[in-house]
């Protein structure tokens, strides 16, 4: 089957990032597409009354641990970052307007964002960063700093994010296989099934 | 290797109960040995700012859907119950004071709890169903109800839930293997990995 799936993550999420390691291979085993889609998980903490991860007590010196643990045990290059969460808008904004020029280049362009932010700890909140991971990717670097600055790509990650809200989405990674809602790098091995039988 | 293993968790939680089916075969493979340690999750809310899932925007929504998928995936019999979550002082303090006199039996006594809440949707909040349950697996309905206004035993579950957030336990369910830490039913994976190689 090829259900229509869509991969929502944040660029300061490692479990998303993990997950963006595999979803694309996950997908293809069963012939379906993943359209890619980062959000501003601070829109949703703003819904669902939830705290960055690694600010909570006990919550979040555990998650860095298990973040690094199941780095090591995915073979993932990983590192927690200084700066950690970082704001996102930067990398978000370049990813949209990089995908509507070319979806599957795109997708290099966000898995070199998340390489420099978790395995380089180069801070992609700042636009220059960003830009010069975009630069590396073979985009213009000038062109990819005016267009964070647009008004429209800004209102674009905005209006991504609300969408994403707006049908129950809430976290990174969070995964959609037609209408069916799976959240966490956790549930990629059901994801992997529904995919297979169309669910139980 | 026989580590040992500390399986902590609420009798108000599905994922709690969904590992408590599994984590005792899990360690047997490997020569292990698990202590079962119900906690109180709503004291370990006020440390880490926490609130019962099935009450957030969102995620409430989503986690009552996930808690069913999950249930059918592993094949386990589940229903969420009318009254969700409730207040777990009756069967934890069930648990402990019957854990002393015989921890195999305890256990006995903690699956036929977790049936009675997530399966058959008896109000184990409740002293008089709390005694029930306990009285249908072989202890004295009235000894128990003793217990559970028993000043030493109301103490034994707070204390027991002290000393588990004193080691970095704040949700269910959680599995520490020798100094450890697994969060949640999905890293039983993980810890199943760590109990044949010692770590990695």
């Amino acid at each position: 089957m090829a259900a229509p799936i869509d991969f929502y993550f944040d660029f300061s999420s490692p479990y998303g990032y993990f997950a963006s390691t595999r979803i694309d291979a996950l997908a293809a085993k069963h012939g379906g597409e993943v359209v890619w889609r980062p959000i501003l998980l601070g829109m949703a903490f703003k819904v669902t009354g939830g705290q960055p991860l690694p600010t909570l007590p006990l919550k979040g010196d555990y998650g860095k641990h298990d973040m690094a643990r199941c780095a090591r045990y995915y073979r993932i290059p990983f590192r927690i970052p200084t700066q950690f969460p970082v704001a996102t808008q930067a990398p978000g904004r370049a990813f949209y307007w990089a995908a509507d020029q070319d979806p599957r280049k795109a997708k290099a362009l966000a898995a070199a964002l998340f390489r420099a932010y978790l395995v380089e700890d180069r801070d992609i909140s700042n636009p220059e960063i960003t830009a010069e991971v975009a630069a590396a990717a073979g985009y213009d670097r000038q062109a990819v700093l005016a267009a964070l600055k647009s008004p429209e790509v800004k209102e674009r990650l905005v209006k991504e994010t609300q969408a994403a809200l707006d049908r129950g989405v809430f976290g990174s990674p969070f995964v959609v296989v037609d209408q069916e809602p799976f959240w966490g790098m956790d549930r990629l091995e059901q994801v992997d099934k529904w995919l297979a039988t169309g669910g139980w």
